[in-house]
């Protein structure tokens, strides 16, 4: 998809009037932008870093064909020599960011690009766009399996999902963060993650009798059947399942199980775990799905409803109880000189940073801290890395599955409280003394100069 | 985007085993789905349709190329004769909708495909995902310029969107239902959407003074400059503000406007607006954005805040409130005998469909009937039209500013009752007599067949 479109163009119109305007007043300086997350959404203690690769495709493909120029001539806004600037741009920038699969938390920098002030400018909006999602995907899946209890949960969302590029990233994002698999089949084909599936209401409702259907289709699949109960009702279902499994047990066959998608759909486990156990079928496993998330998973683990696993589908795909993370992408340094905004409620760390992850003598994660690019922090891992280097990406990018063992393997050092489903325990995050000196002094000059008018003395900051 | 990858595999799994298990069946007949939404969304009156374009031009190249085979191969689930039907596969059907731009209500047809099952079946996700997207959106930005009465508002989304397909249609759903425009270029490049913007905080922070960014943008855009002028202080922007518009007076320009982005939306107005007004420049427009929506908008527009006009971004874009409809798409007939399923509260109408509008002496929107595909209802307007037939798409396509105007005509003739932003009235729609009667018929003698096991009479429907 992102190789046939000309993207250069998914962009803000005022990320090219700004630029245009950079470009007439001469700066080409460097300018570094941080990525960050403002506030948690209601219930949400941390976030799951998703996104980096598509950025990293973008930024190394960036430039605007022939057709996007001539739209942009089109719009009657553009300068002739801009627009020739323009053709020839690519992006030529140092990326630093949190790799995928890592845990991150509020108003900490997951990634920051230093390049010529317009290139840097431009891709503001693709690596929100990107990042956004994916991480919040990545953050909402990562409840849903955690609230499961180690029952399996796969995604159902694509129908709900946001359009075709949301489908396919909500299927690798919750992969990523511990899903077993996606109904998705363009997302199995691009990205190798396992396709899941069992059966619709149409497939049962198509047959004359409801246990036509079930016959056509373990007769279709005898190895992998999943059977749709509720069509009709979801027990005389379960009946008909059972004398399905036995005459499929008499071919030496076994009914993998069936689904239950409305209703009390606790209370109908529990009932349907019945009819299987009472008929001997101990192994018929059975799959809970229909408007499920978090909250719903984390009940009926609570229960011990006997589902064995989840199809979760519009809930986790479009992150239902907060669609949106305030993600923000900010100058915090422009030809050496650190910046910021005071805007009310908005403000944001200046500089070019580096953020450490600390953790216990059991390696369970104790706080982090954020600091100045260049500090150094006793025992701690710095979360930045150097992803892209003159336009450049920097050594083999990792395997999802990689990516994914990666998330897994420190999720399960996370404090079970910051891992709460419902009011979850704020994790620490430091600031160091340097980035927290640097700030005063920032906001001391920039209120001084811009409230008062007065001198403003360019400054320097020692960095690496 | 979708005229490179091959969309035919962005659906779920289960629709392709169900397909092979139809092809195993010998099930070929033509089969009727039909597309709803079940139920609307708190605070929702009414729906706007929106996303039939996509859908048609997925259904009219819909074919699985080599690569899709060979990656559905390498599953091991499928049988060879199937896959080599796939290969040949093509949509044969006939699709019946609502246009683009229509209003819609709740449990209303909006389209239905008859096809061969396989065919109708397979693209069932796909339609959801466009049709729910796009109609989803539209709704919410009517809503907003509904809200804003007369204000101008403008789609600020796509970095917050769901992705790059979300960013694009949001767009185009947002335009088509009213919106002045989009700040998304590629939108603004593929569908002639008016494309608008100001500047960013980080272009006024990487000056050395606030007033020298302003100074540099009006002299890019004499003609066209919006400044954000709540970087530092909103109070000492707008000052900031006068003095430019002042210099650009004496050059015989005007500045334009002025953006509010954070802070106490509504009283920042109305103080800026008073500085403007002492200076003289009330000609100086104020856009109001930062995280609004239609609720924001009818109280500003109640309080008679002086906004001019609006930047709506994430609210809208991600449906805030909410993001999702509960779209189905449903089997309701089934080589001539129309079906239903009985699951607990997902009921739905069976049979094909006609959808008729009926208004008052004023041509005012006074109800919608909901009646069998054959049924005349006096003084109805027809809303399904038959848009497809054997594959191909029925006459031209309407354009992107028609599509819009249809609406606006339309949606001046709801009720305002219905389309109140806080509690709407419900909206009439009414089931026709002999619909009632055919599902009472169809719901016994499913509850007889499949609950106690009887005999099911095959029937036929009489149909146009």
């Amino acid at each position: 998809m992102e190789n046939c479109t000309n993207l250069a163009l998914l962009t803000d119109l005022y990320q090219l009037t700004m630029a245009q305007s950079y470009f007439q007043s001469g700066k080409f300086e460097p300018a570094t932008f941080s990525l960050f997350v403002r506030a948690y959404p209601p219930n949400r203690g941390y976030f799951v870093a998703a996104g980096l690769k598509d950025v990293f495709d973008f930024l190394a493909g960036l430039s605007f064909n022939r057709e996007a120029i001539d739209y942009l001539h089109s719009t009657d806004m553009f300068a002739a020599d801009f627009l020739d600037y323009l053709k020839a741009l690519r992006f030529t920038g140092e990326v630093w960011a949190v790799p995928e699969g890592r845990l991150f938390f509020k108003d900490e920098p997951i990634l920051e690009i230093t390049a010529p002030m317009i290139e840097a400018q431009l891709v503001e909006t693709f690596v929100i766009n990107q990042i956004n999602l994916q991480s919040l995907i990545a953050s909402k899946a990562a409840r849903c399996v955690h609230a499961a209890r180690g029952r399996t949960v796969v995604d159902f969302s694509l129908r709900r999902t946001h359009g075709i590029d949301a489908g396919i990233k909500v299927a690798r994002s919750s992969y990523l963060a511990g899903c077993a698999g996606t109904s998705n089949l363009l997302a199995g084909q691009r990205y190798g993650i396992p396709v899941v599936g069992t059966m619709a209401h149409s497939f049962v409702s198509s047959f004359e009798r409801e246990s036509d259907a079930f016959r056509a289709f373990v007769s279709s699949f005898p190895d992998n059947s999943i059977l749709l109960i509720d069509t009709y009702d979801p027990l005389a279902g379960a009946r008909k399942a059972v004398e399905v499994a036995r005459e499929m047990a008499a071919r030496g066959q076994r009914l993998r199980g069936v689904r239950i998608d409305s209703g009390d759909l606790a209370a109908l486990a529990r009932e349907v775990r019945r009819i299987f156990d009472d008929a001997g079928l101990r192994d018929v496993k059975i799959v809970g799905s229909g408007g499920l998330d978090e909250y719903d998973l984390a009940d009926f683990a609570e229960a011990n409803v006997p589902y064995d696993s989840y199809g979760v589908g519009t809930r986790m795909g479009v992150s239902g109880d907060a669609p949106w993370l305030d993600m923000a992408y900010k100058l915090v340094q422009q030809n050496g000189r650190p910046v910021l905004k005071l805007s009310s409620g908005k403000a944001y760390w200046p500089g070019k940073k580096q953020l450490f992850r600390l953790v216990d003598g059991k390696r369970r994660l104790k706080k982090d801290v954020i600091a100045l690019r260049g500090e150094v922090v006793d025992g701690g891992e710095a979360l930045l890395q150097k992803v892209m280097e003159k336009g450049k990406t920097q050594g083999a990018y990792p395997s999802l599955k990689e990516i994914r063992e990666r998330f897994l393997a420190e999720f399960a050092l996370l404090d079970e409280k910051t891992k709460a489903i419902r009011d979850p325990q704020v994790y620490p995050v430091e600031i160091s003394l340097r980035l927290k000196q640097l700030n005063d002094e920032i906001a001391r000059h920039v209120t001084q100069t811009e409230l008062e008018p007065g001198v403003y003395a360019q400054r320097e900051l020692g960095e690496s």
